[in-house]
């Protein structure tokens, strides 16, 4: 007799996110137990499509959906009896078609009508993934509302330009800011677009949809038209696309799986990226939230870890490689493919776990980041000025010559980077250099051309711009 | 003294495709010479945007066009030269000025005024590669073309679908060729959708365009709106698009790129994957076109190999990786990345070079390749008619029961699997069976049921569908 | 109060392999209850290396043993808490502390003495991987003995070679199995040799072992030469190599587990590729072992798929994206890199479940595989004998002249593939041909010459030679 | 007529590094002509071996030699029409043979005699391959040197330790450096360990020599042995292992060769990403070396950018992708596949590259990095002297409770981390912490607790391991 329960075996082959922090939290939306109850959600929306199409008589769907209520089926079990067919689907639907048939075996003869394993185990993969990307869409909106508002505050407040790890010229927070709310964005867009191409899958043994048709035409049906509409019900029942076609080894939703994917991970591990480059010790320009304890070591007491940004860094460093498995689907053989389709199913799940979690991880973070802007002056300050010194160049090469002045400033910079030093005494020290400055500036104080603050070029405006694409989210690319 | 002219040692350092026979065609379209010539190209453009916008004189324009088009550049030289500065560009400004100065001192001053590597490398990748994508695309719409006629004219032979490895039911050539096409259509769609995106890029040194407005200020105009302007003009003059932002160290676009190439590579790569099935000395379904000499062997007289579809499959084994390292380059630190931006060079030169000889090998592939009807029917009657056992399982069920007549069928198509035998043979010699089979079809003749051409589902319709989709160019996700 | 038992909530959230069939198998040795299992042995080894020094009471390991013999922890809740420190062992660290206090309060000081995070999940999967490929290692010992016995007695089965696709010339299948033997085999070298050099990790919270000395100061030990004997202990505990030098950011351990797996899941791809190769309905070469059901499709009575090549091709397909992640790894800043260290987990588990499966599913594979002698000759003469053209190549040149040999070959090879027609009569019908063929055996039947069984080259002395290699258990390379 | 000269097309088609400076050196020893030039030293090579063993009459050496000395190969022309067989060695015969005849039309009869495409091309990969492993294990033991010298020079120099992005504990100069020499010794154990292992390729069309032996029979020797004796002649001709058997699509040397370079590029890495960290601005703790103008920025004269580092990282991000590829030539069907042989040669030159160039670069690193003590020391100080909480957590722990211990202790590294306090003024000003810090020191000073120069745990001794297995070069793992 089959058990019904859920099985106790399986507590010890659980993954339950110990190995990714990132996505861990307890109820597991993309488990193995969510597969299979997308899988009879799939078997049940092709049940109800037929029946709305009189291929299925209605009274069968009553003890269809009451059997698949009762979670007829045991994973550890079902999953090591996967390996006789390659994929679960052919034990999923005995279990299933036993159980129903003790509820009601006349019942029993309409369980996976015409249908094949492929159409199920793909459809409960895009039903996952539609799930998945819309979570993750809506954390990706918290994301990008936080870092609006960051920019926005921030629009104006000065820090260090960093470019291939020196201080290079000045930026502002908010610019920075902006850039990763760009990131987010990008990255939403493309999550939307690929959530809304999402397809069921629905073409039976081979992808000519002949056996559907077959039962049909035993049904007495006009077997014309059939397919496209059975295809039509069948995606309305799950709320994904009627993709018109099957796509057995048409596998261009999982690469735009892959693909987007990628975005959302990679366009927050630049966020986080850049967070733990703030927070390095000697930095020290923005800190982490997080309740007590947050952050802590096991053993020294000064400890508050970057938490948040690492696991955020860690998501994106294995998302490019489960997307490449994806990408790489699209070499599947003939009408199904012996190792590419079986490939895909475990890569998927975790590039979506890493989405999903990468994209909550970064809401904690860009809601509760707390910002330095004494420490950013601090820091901008360090080069004692040094920081503005393309400035100078485009201001002196013309009196100077560019040769001369690129050379005179290198030097100065040289001086003003020592302790106690300034960049401006560097260039009163040089007589041509004063000469030059003076003059430029007409005798007025050297202060305001050497500012950090008063070279901050159009971040503004470039900030306004991005918070006007949140605003008013327009998909630019 | 600079030399200019093209350098001798060039020849021995030469990547001419040797080794990636798909995109050898002898002239390079993404060879260091085109990088070169792109490089100086948005130099130009740099120039002619400020001087449309008053930052720079008229008169400065010609002794830097003239100078570019004396290809003022040694590539070996400036390769070699590039490791000072870990990018070429710090040495091609360089040598470029003096140049410049050569032919016109004082408009030497106004080369890459304002400019910062970033600004020329990123611009020319994305000139570049839009130019690739558009060839690439040109070729896919002369794949797609070949493949709808084959499609159409296809429709409606059969031939053995095949799940993993096995004939499982009969589709029809034309399906497969449609399969084909749905993936080529996606690709184009995937092509020309990035294609639009792709941004110049301006920013300067980290991104504020300040050096751009200073010089701006310089000459004596308002600062305010400058940058804005300055991104229009710059772009306007590349033909790309204006991205409103700097994207330095958010790098969208290269994931874009990355994931495109994938889709134009893998779905050929599906395509050759199943000309190589079709072509196997086995199965002899297809031949690839070519002249004399195509596919020989320099030993075996009596080969023809598939070669086009072997490049094909060599480039969808390739790309995804670059892909991959492409998506990792939005992990990119501060204003500008120390090691990830230098990594993205080389693998978009290779991703794009394989998209476009993918496309082109395709589109040879697609337009000669020859199919032979007679030899696919002769392989769809190999199991002796239980191609349709599926058929006879829905028919058989209701008399039957469904396990045994699932039962029945499978010992019936074992027996006809053996030589000299067929499945009617084995139904007939099945007393169940027969009388089961002969009460279903009414006393009939078994061979109407038991036809191939008669189990072909809705093939001709999605054939129609997906050829309907070509017509009318629409995208479908 | 801390609950003490495993968590029903597990079974939400479990993998158990439903999807990645090629190792699912019921219990799952790499599971987060087996990945907790492992950090508690670690504690346990820590604690006894420390005993054996003198800076823990022995008094205090039974109550500790104790404690982690009642599996104190619950791993949903673990992971849970994992994210607040970005890692499991803080939150284990201290609820192990908790369980071992309310058994023995004294004993609980001792817990995790001088520890860190790092040098408990870095042991821990280090154990972990060690039997993983322990038990990888004895399959492939099975793998490799079932093939050697194919090779052995197929040494002089002819079947054709094929390259690209196309029938080249004739091999023996012995000569094929025993090429998958030596994949297997150079695994197997890979797999020993890695396993051998895996180290525990013991290094405190930077690497300098500072805690771990201060400790055995405090107990008035001589902190001289105490790192370097404590590693020793702790490493003889775990059965683990001694480092001698902690490696928190020295992962060449990763990296090579990385290729190890590649090396076994390639290999086994590759004998996988090839069962697909001959087990497609055309060439029907050889068929795969299994109970009744193995195989099966839901719907198509026919079908007896090949799902143990498939999911090999499936762990084939996934594994080298998990190791590049693990190759990456080495790309690790500092003293503990935030992102890299946490990203190589959940990789690494899949890579050696990946590993683990393929080499038991090759095992069933290897030692059930049918093959055919009859079907594999009938295939070698599908092109009526050309497969042997390179031969007539290398005879008759000398009497035609080289290009005008290949040219008539090549020609006749065409003739002979045609139904019904032989390579033989082809020659005849060339006047040239036939000719210099006669000559060329002296007047004997040309059958000889033709006969592909007797153009079988050093295929028996290769096969000797790696059923040398295999009994001698050479590490080649 | 054939031209024999280097062809001016190749200009516009070459990549001399443009794109990737960590390899580009002016001469590029991996360059199509260097692959040219290798194919025919196998073409030698071959004749060379079979003359010796009376296949081939000497008088044929003399022309094959002085043909191939004259370059006879058009490289672009060849690429070009490596398309015809997917190859380059059909056409590269074609031609070789041509220019042969034209010395010496009988010796041209025996160049390539019983070859196939994949021996020549096979071999000439590995030929230049081992070639690129000696070039990049020689640098790699530069670097080892200077490394060794860095880490001896600086074993007591105090420093940060940091994880996670944090002070952790100190750690010194030295130790760190004798990580990164670890790092480099590994990947020098793993390079000459797959050099030794590369093997020459001879198999003939299928793996069997048939042809091989059939010339030889006509040349009236005995083939039993000759296959032997070939593949030994052969390979000692090239200086590669014989492998006894042919491994045209036993791909492990391929595998082999990108996990290689990942343990050089990678292992280079790291070095580079720790001196990124330590040149960031706020740390200032080391320079790169370099000539007037390295690292120089064409608009900002104060940058001085870590160039060579730089480049380390781009090589290390991109060389996993290209090991990955190779990582997948294992999945290579039948006895030739069709793509997958064809997909692994540019991954594999671009893998070269990139060891062999980073293996450079990081050699001029490693020879010329400046390391700043004081301001190491200064740094360590950042945090007041928190730094060493860890230890004062363990001093005081048994005379507070560890969970008192530990939260005064975190509190008092909170008020120690504002400017202008320290650690030591935190301490006294908690009258717990105080008291008990005093009973511990026995009412000595504080200072000495505090001293992070007094806690060093290991480092010593850790270093010295290092420097004695670069002495005595043992390979570890």
């Amino acid at each position: 007799m089959e058990t019904v329960r859920t099985d106790e075996e399986t507590a010890g082959a659980a993954d339950a996110g110990l190995l990714s922090p990132v996505w861990a939290a307890g109820g597991d939306p993309l488990g193995d137990q969510a597969w299979v109850a997308a899988m009879l959600e799939v078997e049940l929306a092709l049940a109800r499509a037929q029946a709305r199409l009189g291929v299925v008589p209605a009274s069968a769907l009553g003890p269809v959906e009451e059997t698949i209520r009762s979670r007829p089926v045991e994973v550890v079990r079902l999953a090591r009896l996967a390996r006789r067919s390659a994929n679960p689907v052919v034990e999923l639907v005995r279990v299933l078609t036993e159980a129903v048939r003790r509820v009601d075996p006349a019942a029993a003869e309409y369980v996976h009508r015409g249908g094949t394993s492929q159409d199920v185990l793909d459809s409960a993969a895009m039903l996952l993934a539609a799930r998945a990307l819309d979570r993750t869409d809506a954390d990706l909106v918290r994301v990008a509302d936080a870092l609006a508002r960051l920019a926005a505050e921030h629009a104006g407040t000065p820090m260090a330009g960093r470019t291939l790890t020196q201080h290079a010229v000045p930026i502002t927070f908010g610019l920075k800011a902006a850039g990763w709310l760009t990131l987010v964005l990008d990255a939403g867009d493309r999550v939307r677009r690929v959530r809304e191409s999402l397809p069921a899958q629905l073409g039976g043994a081979a992808g000519t949809l002949a056996a559907y048709q077959e039962y049909a035409r035993l049904a007495g049906l006009d077997t014309g038209g059939h397919a496209a509409a059975l295809s039509a019900a069948f995606s309305a029942e799950l709320g994904l696309r009627d993709p018109g076609t099957p796509w057995h080894t048409v596998r261009t939703p999982m690469a735009d799986l892959g693909w987007a994917v990628v975005a959302v991970t990679g366009g927050l591990g630049k966020f986080a990226t850049d967070v733990l480059g703030m927070a390095r010790t000697e930095a020290a320009e923005a800190a982490e939230p997080g309740p007590e304890g947050t952050g802590a070591s096991s053993a020294m007491p000064q400890k508050r870890n970057p938490v948040l940004a690492t696991m955020l860094v860690s998501a994106a460093r294995q998302a490019p490689a489960q997307a490449l498995v994806l990408g790489q689907s699209l070499l599947a053989e003939d009408e199904r493919s012996a190792g590419g389709w079986q490939s895909e199913w475990q890569p998927l799940r975790e590039a979506l776990r890493l989405a999903e979690g990468a994209a909550r991880t970064a809401a904690e973070l860009a809601e509760g980041i707390e910002v330095f802007p004494g420490r950013l002056l601090e820091n901008l300050r360090l080069t004692g000025g040094a920081v503005v010194s393309e400035r100078l160049n485009a201001a002196l090469a013309p009196l100077l010559g560019k040769a001369t002045a690129k050379s005179l400033l290198t030097e100065a910079a040289r001086r003003a980077a020592r302790p106690g030093h300034t960049f401006e005494d560097a260039l009163e020290a040089s007589p041509e250099l004063a000469a030059a400055a003076h003059k430029f500036t007409d005798g007025q104080a050297l202060s305001d051309l050497l500012d950090p603050a008063n070279y901050l070029g159009a971040s503004q405006e470039l900030v306004e711009r991005v918070l006007h694409r949140h605003r008013t989210r327009l998909s630019i690319s």
